[in-house]
């Protein structure tokens, strides 16, 4: 059977902004560059992203970020060499989202199932949601998992993103808007039976 | 973490054929009507299809029906009204992969995780991944399972149904072919590490 997961509604959710946080690399390119160089000193980069699901008027949307009115983001990043998924997840989580004083940090961001997970066999922008064959040494291994909103929460912004609700009958079929990664989102959470508090 | 599946080689299953099974409808208008008929007397349909993995050269491979040399569909079927999922999908598997003799029903078919469910809203052909918005009523929820297959087996096919492994990576963004359902089991099986045995 499937598994249940309750939702509660976007309005419980109190929304407020921080300093802008700029992106570590001004390009693709330099961003696929500092992959490279990672990759030769610590292996294979992990990734985390957190998949935060809130419901309005009963139907299930997903948290994104927002950045420049342009691109779509999951909440997380990629990890130390050694860190723990769920804890560099948790303080990635607290690093984008959470207040800047008052909250300790990640205390309650509460990590759950692994939905998916996204390689880079080489240093270019393509993903699969497999390791392709004959790809022995992938480059980057990005982890989708389910973050359990708790019924009430204080979510800080920075200023160069927002922070958007999006309706799953949006991301589906929609890879030409979301890309291959965020439109697959409604299948992951399709093993869900949704619970509207 | 991800979970981790064990996968075995293709080579080590056994095929061999049974009498042929005829489609109990003979057009998807008579399938229409028929679920139609049914949701007057018994409420929603419940349909339970298998995920069979395996591997060849170290890549996973989804075992798919073919019929007609055309259409392609997981093994399983609807299922009882009141039917438990587990046990129907099991009885629907020996029905469609046991040998005719020797075998107890259903007696290995291990059913794993619930991976997906597709529903129907509307006496129609199109299927989602959630419950569209201001719809209560779904006329079919779909669920894909996981099916752990056991190190070595016997798979028995009927006549007029050929038993295919498919790659990963052929199913991916291929819905021209395969449509939207199986062409995304790559995405729904990406929340595993496999382990090739």
């Amino acid at each position: 059977m499937a598994s249940t997961l309750t939702l509660f509604p976007l309005s419980n959710y109190t929304f407020s902004t921080k300093d802008s946080q700029p992106e570590e690399d001004p390009s693709v390119a330099a961003r696929l560059q500092r992959l490279q160089n990672q990759y030769e000193d610590f292996g294979m980069r992990r990734t985390a992203e957190g998949i935060l699901v809130v419901h309005e008027h009963g139907h299930p949307h997903v948290l994104m970020l927002q950045i420049a009115n342009a691109f779509f983001k999951l909440p997380g990043d990629y990890l130390r060499p050694g860190e723990d998924d769920a804890e560099g997840l948790k303080r990635r989580l607290s690093e984008r989202l959470d207040p800047v004083e008052g909250s300790r940090p990640g205390e309650d961001w509460e990590i759950g199932d692994c939905l998916a997970q996204w390689w880079r066999p080489n240093f270019e922008s393509f993903m699969y949601p497999y390791i392709p064959a004959h790809v022995t040494k992938p480059k980057e291994c990005k982890s989708f998992y389910l973050v359990q909103m708790p019924p009430r929460k204080v979510l800080c912004v920075p200023k160069n993103f927002k922070l958007l609700a999006i309706p799953l009958f949006e991301l589906y079929d929609n890879s030409v808007r979301y890309g291959p990664q965020l439109s697959a989102i409604a299948h992951f959470l399709s093993r869900y039976n949704f619970i509207y508090a």
